[in-house]
């Protein structure tokens, strides 16, 4: 099934759509926000490439687009930029709305394999199947996108998806960013509330397999040189404080496992917050593009 | 009184400071936000320009801190950015809280003359004396600032509010910039509800003093060759054509009394949301930046 359009919005020269399609992955109507650049939709159209950014616990599509400024130097170097929801919306499971850090707005963009979640909170495949082909053969979309260049970046629970997704799916995407990722989720209270949730709390050969500090040291990726991760994360984030994010566990595996071209920076003084997203937003689009063959 | 500092949140480099402060103008606490940039918190600090912002109906200092982009190009010019709230708060007159147009978040930037409106709702005064004064003599903040390089600039009613006290004070400001303007209250449903409630609905002497299409024909300004105002309005929003903006008005005005260095620009497609502000808010701190001396 094609997009449906709800708005189209213009922003720094380029196009933002809010659409909408209904997902056989999730079972539900899914919101995705999508930006075109103005080289995109100039009259001489050339595919550009596309970056798909995963947000964090309790967003939509909207809270990036807003506020996270990524359409600033998409549009200037003509990156299209492609925001999910969180989860799937309203499928009334118990529970599914008791939490802001799990259920609704929290899928984790993992595949559950608990009852009742293992029927719609299946956002890994939503996320790297079913959405990028349902993008790339729109008949009003599609053709502006070179699905032959894709990168992935994500915050905090994003950050997590597309660490997880990027090494899960080596080859897919062409780089790897996230801002305050969720590193180590085996170790972290909002990991273990998830996938105790959605994989079973006993299944800890499950969680190894959704953990990107555990995905880095696997088979695929031991040694290798060029693994085009960038990661920020804030010296003032509360979280980062908590121990939710744990990003020295994941340089600790990336070093164990001899990975390179693997960048972990702290920013002194940034917290959690679009704030903090927004400051490096540029520097992000600017790795996805070096990488995607802009730059 | 000094403010106090509710939080600080780093941000392109620099900081966002969220104050608050009682206000013997208002009557009420009211709520700022200051932005310094990273060459005003250096070791050798030198006092930087200032940009005041003011909000469009409804808006807290918190709307355009998060969804504006001004710190972008701030951060880099060395400018500093002011964004006070848009009315007093928790006055409870009655119908204080009845619509989104009146009253709270509402205060049209102009000193109400109609009781009980005029003990609290002096906006005016509040933004072109009262806060600045805090502000300046600040013991934390004030020696970041040169108050002698202060510009303004604004959204919808704040666009208003930035083009009429920028008219009623002239010398006190550098520039003016404004993005979809209500640039002739007297004459849209906006201004009109505004007006009435605020100054009386005869008193239509009155509400000319508050009207930028009238302002800018008045003797002060009539003939001036170098009025520094620079305008944006999206040809896509919904506002201006419903007749709320009239920027068509405003401009006749400034051509039927001779004044020069006025630019109004109608921007392809835009709405009047903060995506149309965020793609030009770049230009609109450079057009403050180069009038303060920065550029």
């Amino acid at each position: 099934m094609p997009f449906e359009t709800k708005a189209t919005i213009t922003s720094f020269g380029g196009k933002l759509f809010k659409l909408s399609h209904p997902s056989s992955t999730t079972t539900t109507p899914m919101a995705v926000n999508l930006y075109l650049p103005p080289s995109a939709l100039s009259s001489s159209t050339t595919p550009v490439p596309l970056l798909i950014y995963l947000s964090g616990l309790t967003c939509t599509p909207e809270n990036c687009s807003e506020k996270g400024f990524f359409q600033h130097r998409a549009s200037q170097l003509g990156l299209a930029i492609l925001y999910p929801d969180t989860s799937p919306r309203g499928l009334n499971y118990p529970g599914e709305t008791d939490s802001w850090d799990f259920g609704a707005g929290a899928g984790f963009y993992i595949n559950a394999t608990q009852s009742p979640w293992n029927v719609g909170y299946k956002m890994q495949d939503y996320i790297t199947h079913e959405l990028p082909q349902v993008l790339f053969s729109d008949p009003e979309y599609g053709k502006y996108i070179d699905s032959s260049r894709v990168s992935i970046t994500g915050h905090s629970m994003g950050g997590h998806g597309a660490l997880t997704l990027y090494l899960k799916n080596k080859g897919t995407y062409k780089s790897v960013s996230a801002f305050a990722p969720i590193c180590n989720p085996s170790n972290c209270p909002w990991g273990q509330k998830a996938f105790s949730g959605y994989l079973g709390a006993d299944n800890k050969e499950e969680w190894k397999k959704n953990d990107a500090t555990e995905l880095i040291k696997s088979q695929e990726w031991k040694g290798e040189k060029d693994a085009r991760i960038l990661v920020d994360v804030g010296t003032a984030d509360g979280f980062y404080e908590k121990g939710q994010l744990l990003p020295e566990k994941f340089e600790e595996a990336v070093k164990e496992a001899g990975v390179g071209g693997v960048k972990v920076r702290y920013q002194e003084g940034y917290d959690h917050s679009y704030y903090f997203m927004a400051s490096f937003a540029d520097e992000h689009v600017e790795w996805a593009a070096k990488n995607l063959g802009l730059l």
